[in-house]
């Protein structure tokens, strides 16, 4: 079995995006070993002949090219039924599904405002122009400039975290008792953070507690799978 | 085996509850036929005197007595193991409880305004005095008020709604291909809005077509539930 994950890096191989994190638990949930190809955003060109889009993660399977991080979930769910399962069952995907959607509709932007100034530094220097243009031009304004309101956005993002928060406060994962898809989708989101920013949002956000704590039970997943790889830089790179 | 269902009903046995919507959901999903008793808000002595607390629903099941929608669809599922489930398996239990306080933290509160001025309607008269001042202090203004907006808060709605209709229009069911219970937790809000008001949010917020055909699918489901009682005045009542 030849499985191939193509897996977005950073900064001195830093893994800085949350799709990438959240199919890095999923083999990792699924017990699986899969041949790691680090892809810069230098490597738009390979992407694109391999998948026939720029975006990782990507995963080969037998020859098989999957993209898109939701995609990739179901495939391996399906690919392994005997394994432990993703979403529980039919209704627990589609379930899962929606808390996707919610996290990159609702989570992620809320998020984005907090670290894109700083998580420039997590970039390689070589992808760091690009990175800065692309997103200027998304934003329509500097990355400093999209931060600056940041601390007074904080309650805003306690806000659209409150049913995390308040899930988080009844069961130790998002999922139940044992984490599962769900878990490794909003802590993606929280990762690329941690690892993308000297601050700590879920710190400096009022009333995130639980998910606090969440956080480090899914940062020690996996044997320590969240702290695999190195973290924000303490120096100037 | 003696299966009770306090059900909330309003105005001549209209079921306007969500959350006693998605427990009759949950019922129907489950083939289980309780016995219902209707309880209206002036019953609250014999719901207290039962369950130690004012709300419904409530189920009485061999005499064991379970309020809490959330409480009660993880009871059914866990005394019916055999029959359809409602999550999946443990994994989308966790999810579904995420959506269900996602239901209540973000996508009721803005679903309120645009019908509790219509909602007392729906109300047994004898009720009308008691939701209208219950509710006149929580708002902290009178229904009509609280709903003076409503028109232009129906792009925020839309906003809010947005994982909702970009999931529905990837599939038929929250749940995936077959509804569940994240199905009924989300119609159930929007059931109450369809019998309390004559307005139809779904039509009037912009770009909700595809979680309008779902819950034309969902009205229709288990035999055209969502139809089986009275909907909203066309009189004076």
């Amino acid at each position: 079995m030849a499985l191939v994950f193509h897996e977005r890096v950073g900064l001195q191989g830093r893994r800085i995006s949350p799709f990438s994190w959240r199919i890095r638990y999923a083999f990792a949930h699924k017990g699986l070993d899969p041949q790691v190809v680090p892809t810069r955003f230098a490597d738009v060109a390979r992407i694109r002949a391999l998948s026939g889009q720029d975006l990782v993660p990507i995963i080969e399977d037998d020859g098989r090219v999957v993209h898109d991080s939701w995609s990739i979930a179901c495939h391996l769910e399906d690919r392994f039924p005997d394994r432990p399962s993703l979403f529980g069952a039919a209704a627990g995907r589609g379930a899962a599904r929606l808390v996707n959607i919610w996290s990159d509709t609702m989570l992620s932007p809320a998020i984005r405002p907090q670290v894109s100034a700083d998580f420039v530094r997590v970039i390689d220097p070589g992808d760091r122009d690009y990175f800065r243009r692309s997103r200027e031009t998304q934003f329509g304004m500097t990355l400093e400039q999209f931060c600056s309101g940041r601390d007074a956005a904080l309650p805003e993002l306690s806000k659209v975290c409150t049913p995390v928060e308040r899930t988080l406060s009844e069961q130790p994962f998002l999922a139940g008792d044992a984490p599962a898809y769900v878990d490794y989708i909003i802590f993606s989101v929280f990762q690329q953070a941690r690892i993308g920013s000297p601050r700590d949002v879920l710190q400096l956000a009022p009333g995130m507690e639980s998910t606090r704590a969440w956080r480090s039970r899914m940062v020690e997943l996996h044997g320590g799978l969240g702290d695999r790889f190195a973290g924000y830089p303490t120096e100037d790179t």
